[in-house]
């Protein structure tokens, strides 16, 4: 079972190949691509890259071979990270329409060489954003049930862990997702929240606690409010911006936190590499697991009486064939609600950048 | 125990910190401690990188904490990865003499603090450049049996691998050190070179199929003649360079494609890592392994009859309490010569530099 | 997160201990308590077996305590291994009866002291057979959602590794389930069957050649010739009894080889061991994962048209709380028959050995 | 690389086995042979072993076969485990001069095929007692750096455990050795213990406050006294013996708890499985590392004044070709007498179940 990345010099796409040996996701005898591109700076570096980490994983590495074309990218699962990332460093805003505007045409380069080159059973997970628009433009040629999208997933896990961290717990003890858009139209879903070893008496005031009186009606003002107050801070005093951001609530804290990370001239590659490796692992793996991943849905689910279609982040069932069953149900009304909203608003963010 | 990666947020310092986690090297209950500086790019980073790493990991993450000033740093093993590296792209030339210009005031400034802050037990694996410089300024302070170079480390795991390559087989079937110098005063120990699975005779016979007839006496010579070839030919045919390479001896393919690796644009951040995390292990995981390391050298060896003073690469025990025992039998005469004129040049340069 | 073992002396039981602790599915500072009885061999050698299992082990050991009592149980998960095994050596057959009269006060008392003692947060994994009956003593004063039956797991990988045999893939290839009851009354689920890699077309294909034209109709008949077949040659040849099956499908393999290892005076410790460990590490890990298990049913599958009460192996989703959905859609007729033939067998069966 | 198992089908052997896969020690490419004696139960049973092996390990199994001659051994290490063993049960004594009639004879068959038919290159870990014969017997037929004795390493592995228990911290944090004879000719090299965190003087006093004003000279006589107190304990209350085994200094716990632990009637499999795979993996890995074992001597150090030769087990460094430097230095007085003593022992002994 072999495994491209496409984009594996950059930051993250190096994250993700130094994790997917490392966690021995790919085994000795499989094959890891590197695909860069020919004539650029991610072309050369590929070659070194290569070298790099053979010297540090010899022992269990798998082949490693370098690609600087789309037509030669071959693999069973294809982790799509080219393309343009959000910028670190104080005072930068994320602009979803550049990054847009940049990553669609190596979207539709990279899907088209799919489409044509490939074997017809490729899984691709984008990693690149928008996600949503790689999802889309993805799954138009090669069908959508074989590529889902990692932002939802990162999503959950950081949402998980911000629900640990509060209760003093590891993330493991903590199931539930979030869906919707990744970033700033993450739809966090309490309603899926579990907590290993309370009963539904006691997790529904624990999660009461964390949560307070909020719904998602105000969740989308309430990001860009707390944004404004890190930007009012972070400047000259970083660790206060973080200590600031310990006392909210942990669905905000999720959304949020890493934004300031970006902030602080931090990357945050090492989360997105680990997401993306649970994502491959699980369909390298052969058993089906249930994660959270923007896939293109056309009629699984329906949001306030009508059936949705579209990419979005939900949950799944993720296995070797790619993404079967959507697991959402009993949905609280302000999940729906967010849900539709954001869901509207990445149609029609699609719209606009294919247009 | 504990760990502190000084310099964490450096490409360097954060694939050390990623992968300390990843192979659980620290367990869930110990701490990594990610040292930046205050006032600097570094400090700001640590923090959004504390935040990434955790999202990556909190299933198994040790505890992780941040500190921006040299006497804070409390660990167990202290990784020193500060200050300035190698840069990369093509063309650039590695100016030792500016980077121990730079790097002294660092390693100095951690040395006191560790020396006046410590527990006394602190085992310091130098990471940075140049790491006999390092390993010198260190072992002054806290006493030279704690303080441990990863640059041989990295050289012998780097002509391992191309000894295996060039037989097709894995690293681990290979075994064998590189002494000296890190870097170009690098001394390939051909006579300590073993394969697994092959008696006397046979080894013999497969190392001068590699070898050729060439001693260490025009190994120096071989270094700076392949540079030469390969600045001739990497601008423009990266991926040709690298094919250049493989028809070279693996003591020159190990000294010579790192170099190249830089000229790609590609770091040699994960190599570095994994030869450094490899010490960490050894140093907490209770056993006594062989290594090869830079270390403070009184007199355990002889080279060309005089017994031996000064910083330099060789194969020592490395335990939970620094290193023991040198074991540097039967050198060749090639070997032996070359090392004690390596041995000398490290010597008057770190004078120079110290001056 | 602690485990606790109830027959953790028993070969299996054993198995199980050393795995959980080897695959570092209990953590260094969980708890892994080792149940045998007062009175018996298995209570006095529990002492010795948490002697051999830190002896092994204690780097990583979790904390391994001895109880002897059902009232001592203390943990979040229950593995239930306990009582009479089926019995290994030449001409023994499976008395399930007997299995059954001797293992019903073993999972009656166990089942009452975690429900009169427990946190109500526990889930159970029955792993003593027969499994159809421990789940649904348990599930009776437990609560049904958090008993799940090791069996149809087992039967599974079984089945899975017999296709990936036969067609020279490893296991993590194929997916599939098996259903139904543990042993003979085994219904492997041909309908979920896929092939990493394999597209609709082909996967159709390669499994009308694994499967001929057989249907599960016959599949009863099937076993008990074969078991005819094995019983004429094991005792002077257990290696041609061996080769024998290697040329039988993959479906009658799965449930025969076992039977025959048996025979061949060999256990099945480490597969059992190996499911068991799946599905505690299922549990404890905080993600939610596709497995089959014998769980009891109360209308979530029709069967020929009526909802289905009972316990039985069924494909579910298991987390952190237990079982919730049963993912069992589009089933093959042959399949939905000889479930509810098995079905039906299951619950007149429990209701003789419970009368 | 290749490993073979003699004796694959006890319990000793079978934990070795699922040890070895589990842990990763062999590669899904490389191969395991499972070793029986034809016309026997272990022959038979071989065949349902490696059958449930892959049922556990399928996804990463190593390529399993069964033999049932010494002949068709083939491996690069071969694990010696057949033979008969220490029985359990209370109130049985070790009858090693019955073990040495009843394995002499294993010991030579397996010695002899494998200096026939081997590769030359084979290392070879013995398990099966008493291990100083066995490593005498397959030292004259294939060279003695090539064999080494896992006894040693488990005493050592005891004693540092019990060490580390007595401090309340992890082995792991333990260095120092057991050398001598495996069981009660142990020798706990109290010189050699080192405590990772703790300076020369700190050690000195946490040492003599585990060991007391005892020396070696008294330590066959303890081990007597305590063997004898435990028999009038253990039959009623075998909890109460362990807890008396408790406040005993830690190189008396690491000689009696493992007899005690076969009187409650479990077994000592996996202590002495995860021993033999620590020796078994370091061959394997590439690296050398120190270790203590059963060595044949040929005057690499000397005692009381002369050069030893002999089987001892003695701290050793090895690596993919077996042992080289032995790394004993500054004994202790009474180490050295006891040493002497227990060699003397180990000599007569075996001269006199092999004349």
């Amino acid at each position: 079972m072999d495994v491209a990345v496409l984009g594996a010099t950059g930051d993250i796409g190096r994250a993700i190949c130094a994790e997917l040996i490392e966690r021995r996701v790919l085994r000795p005898t499989s094959r890891l691509q590197l695909v860069g591109r020919a004539g650029g700076a991610s072309g050369r570096a590929a070659h070194g890259l290569r070298v790099d980490l053979i010297d540090a994983h010899d022992e269990h590495a798998p082949l490693i071979d370098v690609a600087t074309s789309p037509d030669e990218v071959v693999a069973d699962v294809i982790v799509l990270a080219a393309g343009q990332t959000i910028p670190t460093g104080g005072g930068r805003v994320v602009d979803r329409d550049g990054l847009a505007a940049h990553n669609l045409s190596i979207f539709q380069d990279y899907a088209a060489a799919i489409a044509e080159n490939g074997s017809g059973h490729e899984v691709v997970v984008v990693v690149s954003n928008p996600v949503e628009l790689g999802v889309a433009v993805v799954a138009e040629q090669i069908g959508r049930h074989r590529v889902i999208g990692m932002g939802a997933w990162l999503d959950t896990l950081r949402f998980r862990r911000e629900i640990a961290s509060a209760l003093g717990i590891r993330r493991q003890r903590v199931s539930g997702f979030v869906g919707g858009q990744h970033g700033d139209g993450a739809v966090p879903l309490w309603s899926s929240v579990h907590l290993r070893g309370l009963d539904v008496a006691e997790r529904r005031d624990v999660i009461a606690g964390l949560r307070g009186p909020r719904t998602l009606a105000s969740f989308g003002a309430e990001i860009a409010d707390a944004k404004a107050q890190l930007a009012a801070v972070e400047a000259d005093d970083i660790a206060g911006a973080f200590a600031l951001t310990d006392s909210w609530a942990p669905d905000l804290q999720a959304v949020v936190r890493p934004y300031l990370t970006h902030q602080s001239g931090a990357k945050t590659a090492f989360g997105t590499a680990s997401a993306t490796v649970d994502l491959v692992d699980t369909v390298l793996d052969g058993r089906e697991i249930v994660v959270a991943g923007q896939v293109m849905l056309d009629g699984e689910i329906s949001l306030q009486g009508s059936p949705w279609c579209g990419p979005m982040g939900v949950p799944v069932v993720l296995g070797p064939d790619g993404w079967r069953n959507v697991l959402l149900e009993d949905l609280a009304e302000d999940e729906e609600e967010r849900l539709a909203a954001v869901g509207h608003h990445i149609n029609s963010a699609i719209e606009g950048w294919t247009r």
